[in-house]
């Protein structure tokens, strides 16, 4: 572990700054139920390196995740992280300042009886697993894309990046530890690709220290996740953590997301209809709160103006994302306004 | 019924346009069932006025659901109509050249036990329904926006319009007749804000002559539409209608859509994952065409590069789109070239 | 067509016979849609044969689904009957005196996509379908077994016979038709085994004439019919036939069954949580009723009794059971008595 | 903790015997997690007591959950105990020997925004929430009934006790901690009424000694558990508990019950299909090994037999058994006849 709280001066405010890559014997594999790896302050600055969610054993197309992969381990988290006076209740803000990749390749594969359109452990049949199979994507730094390459012939694709984080949560409630496969209230395994640089999550504190990890970074990621695993890379990312008190504004009940221009909330269930309500429900809650009317009104509202884009329809809970775009409500402040200071600090670094 | 088959002159091509505005009397209320209002020829253009979801009983706040609506006659079809020489297996290619609303209002409501957010009867709880309201939005055809008018308190706010329709579907196959209210593989009412002027619909065609009808007009409607009612209004609609034989190209098992700059396939089908599941499947089978590629490879592309935006999730099936954007593809030709033909077609009226 | 009206005495009243086997050309394929086959009175004894599912198209086990069947053409039906004086609101009462099979073989098999432990058409995976199989039952009448023969070794296993019908429904509400594939608020396919000889089954009637039909004899059936085939067989079955007018009782929402010992409901939807909610809201109401209970303390007590055996997870819609002791319960008299009126009238033939 | 550690012998057989009762420091509130309270040899006889869901805080119908419970304090368990040897890969056999109410009453409730008809966390509604009501179930150990008494009005039903436990379940696996709210592979919260005195359950082993516990009594249930909460109440507990080491027998994937007439599986998930083809697919693999015959010809016979009573709809996850009666079958026998020497040993007792 090398860590460093080196302190500097930026608009006048003291920053702290923490640098961390873990070795493979520090990754966390759950939510809850690890040691925390440093402690921080709000305010604070961290330079974290997460490795890919196969743990970075599948490394040609000839790493096959059955014999390749050590279940359960995968998705290995940076942190956990306690932050200095989170209790519960309290929600952590955690912004992306920046999500690079950390390396020049990332994979991606087709895991037996995982995925979105096979029968899996959870949905089990009896017909046989699909074909394994482990595709390498080269990254092209400078024209800012992957290739994919079919495994069966010739055809050949770039693809823009579209950096993200697939993890991103803090301690369960209710003593739970989770593991890092699983999205939930607490965050998780969401794996939506709306978690980029420029936004803002906001996580509801179940523990004392909040006890946050990222892991899971995806070079691109379709909506859906279909077959399980996006273009999975290791990530340097830079974020700032910021804690609000319980009692300024709503405790979110689900996960909320802010950026520039949207809202967003993502819920977590099975069956999919049931993630989607929890996070519209989540949202005429918001909406209502925002804009000083009523839930039937936020109701029929949000009917007219959301969007609804999956994030996973793969892993243990399916995870969808309700998004108002800022463009069509009035100005709203959520949180204190904590997104806009939170990117003001970001543009100073 | 005011038919007016007349020819005309356009590139060269012999254009057959038919204006039809259904009287009460001739709504058709289910896919399948009702007999063919006219008999058009491939290549014909299709000027329709379309009533609202409500059959227009809802005109002030002051009208509720229950007491003015009809029930089961709700979604007026404006059709059926008999394409000549369309045989089961064929696939009938619909192309949106226009969608103007034809009123200068629309409404929206919450209906007793109806909607994504309520106990239903598909979804039967113990609960009491939520309050019965309904809204009125008043179009401003010059700054292209309707106005959402809080029930509850003065909070007013002005959307753009994006014109759609929730419904557009042929007979369905097996002998069935479907309400309205029902989307399917044969279409019907998925609720898709894309399904916007601009893009062609493809529907494999299940009875002699297709027998496809369209309403449900939404001056907008967000994705899900959560409270089961989108801003409905009344539409004038001119479309396009053509014909591709079975044997050119695989046939859709489920509806596809084609816009200038992505592809298409909408699910329909409850829990929410299996609407997914069938609009996955089904672009994973046309990329594999369009592309050359297996359907593994299919898989894995399709998991980097889809877009999953929701349609509905309160009608009797939930709808799920996937859509992938062309400008991520190398240049694909899908049922050859219909989609740009028709643009071509669209442009010259 | 072989039918006839004989009238004969019995305890004092004239019941009418009706006997009918129907042609292949005769059957109905659908709920809804097909003419009636003969106009029945309530009070009518039928004595009917109806055809197995597979439409008596799989003979041997050298007969697979793909090659013999003609889809959609299965779960033929005997009927539709249009009962005098049913009109929209009453409840039709179908006694099953007795359902005797037909021949001394019957069959099941595994069709390609289709069954529980698979993926379908409305699960679609990309997994390769089970391989298809059909297995052949052969009768033993004086033991009351069927034979079980695995397809690949030598084992064999006797099975006690427990007739019961996979379909008896009315024509559907709101102007649909439905295949004869489907189970909803209509009854139809609902594959419970609970429909043997000696329970009445309550049907709400939405058409003039309520246009029953039945179908889909199993020699017997697993809870779940988990492959998608019971053990299928032609049968000879007699019921009598009775109409409830709206006003007296209830009307059901679901196809409601009682038994000498139980009261029982059937709801059918997708995902299967669905279907149980349905028969247990139904049942709160039911209970209410017939306790003269509030629906708090129906569905407090209904925790404690209910007994909910699932019928289906094959079929277009999954299908549930609630079912209540009448051991545990106070006397209780449904619909004014109508089962035990029709036990007795039963008991005299 | 009382805890006697004395030997006895039994058909020539030493059995260690275990009694226990916790003081409510000592309940555990998880699975995995909590240290455990006693270490057990295989053959160690239990008998214990446990609390009832509530944790003893509803006593009179004025005790509302919302006031009275301290949540996610529900569900303390009895436990969790070590069992020398066990290592990942083995099975846990857990013979209930008997199972009795420890006070002469219980309780019931409806919690706000849970049990299977209403909207809840998971299934998020508008709608408000069901009134809050506590019923006490008074014990008439004489004629072995509890009392039902209406809440509302006079109604009062007298109904048998059939004593049963809703959780037992050991530490999960993947580093996992998990409310004992949640049923999943490791048992827990399954809630079914099958897990009654005389059967054994068989639970595969995740970590080093098992760490098994039980809770969540209840003196009487219906399948469904339908408002969330059974008759609940203390119970004094006997138990045998065995080890099966890995490879003499198939590492159950999903929690097996064995009585001395059925054979069971307990799947747990949402949609409560995916609980049901948990449940299936297990029998499937468990009648192939039983029986020597491929899994076509264990499905199809399965098909044939299988009753399908549920067991929740209203936890975390839901619960569905499958159950194949031993009266149907050839004799089998299941994990080297285990069940045949616990349910002897459990007669000299």
């Amino acid at each position: 572990m090398r860590e460093g709280g080196v302190g500097s001066t930026f608009l006048g405010v003291l920053v702290d700054v923490l640098e961390f890559r873990p070795s493979p014997d520090q990754y966390a594999w759950t939510f809850g139920g690890a040691p925390p790896v440093a402690t921080v302050k709000p305010g604070t600055l961290l330079k974290l390196w997460t490795e890919d969610a196969f743990a970075g054993k599948l490394r040609s197309t000839e790493d096959l995740p059955s014999a390749s992969l050590q279940m359960p381990d995968v998705n290995p988290q940076t942190g956990p992280f306690h932050v200095v006076g989170a209790e519960p209740g309290d929600v952590l803000a955690v912004h992306f300042v920046d999500i690079e990749p950390a390396r020049d390749w990332a994979a991606s594969s087709t895991i037996p009886l995982f995925g979105g359109l096979t029968g899996t452990d959870r949905t089990p049949t009896l017909q046989p697993p699909l074909p394994e199979r482990t595709w390498i994507y080269q990254l092209d730094r400078a024209r800012g894309t992957v290739a994919f390459e079919a495994s069966d012939g010739e055809f050949h694709l770039e693809l823009p990046i579209d950096p993200m984080h697939g993890t991103v949560g803090v301690a369960p409630p209710a003593r739970e530890v989770r593991s890092a496969l699983v999205p939930d209230t607490f965050g998780g395994n969401m794996d939506t690709p709306e978690m980029r640089a420029g936004v803002t999550c906001f996580l509801t504190v179940n523990v004392e220290g909040a006890l946050f990890s990222i892991g899971d970074g995806h070079f691109r990621q379709g909506e859906g996740e279909s077959c399980g695993t996006a273009v999975e890379g290791a990530m340097n990312t830079t974020l700032l953590v910021e804690l609000i008190k319980a009692g300024s504004a709503q405790t979110p009940a689900w996960p909320r997301i802010e950026s520039d221009t949207e809202l967003m909330v993502v819920g977590s269930a099975r069956p999919l209809e049931d993630a989607w309500r929890a996070s519209q429900v989540e949202m005429v809650r918001w909406l209502s709160e925002l804009l000083g009317i009523d839930q039937l009104d936020a109701y029929q509202l949000l009917t007219q103006i959301s969007l609804c884009p999956l994030a996973n329809v793969c892993d243990t809970n399916f995870s969808a994302v309700t998004k108002v775009p800022k463009s069509l409500l009035p100005p709203v402040t959520a949180f204190g306004g904590m997104h806009t200071y939170l990117r003001e600090q970001a543009a100073t670094l």
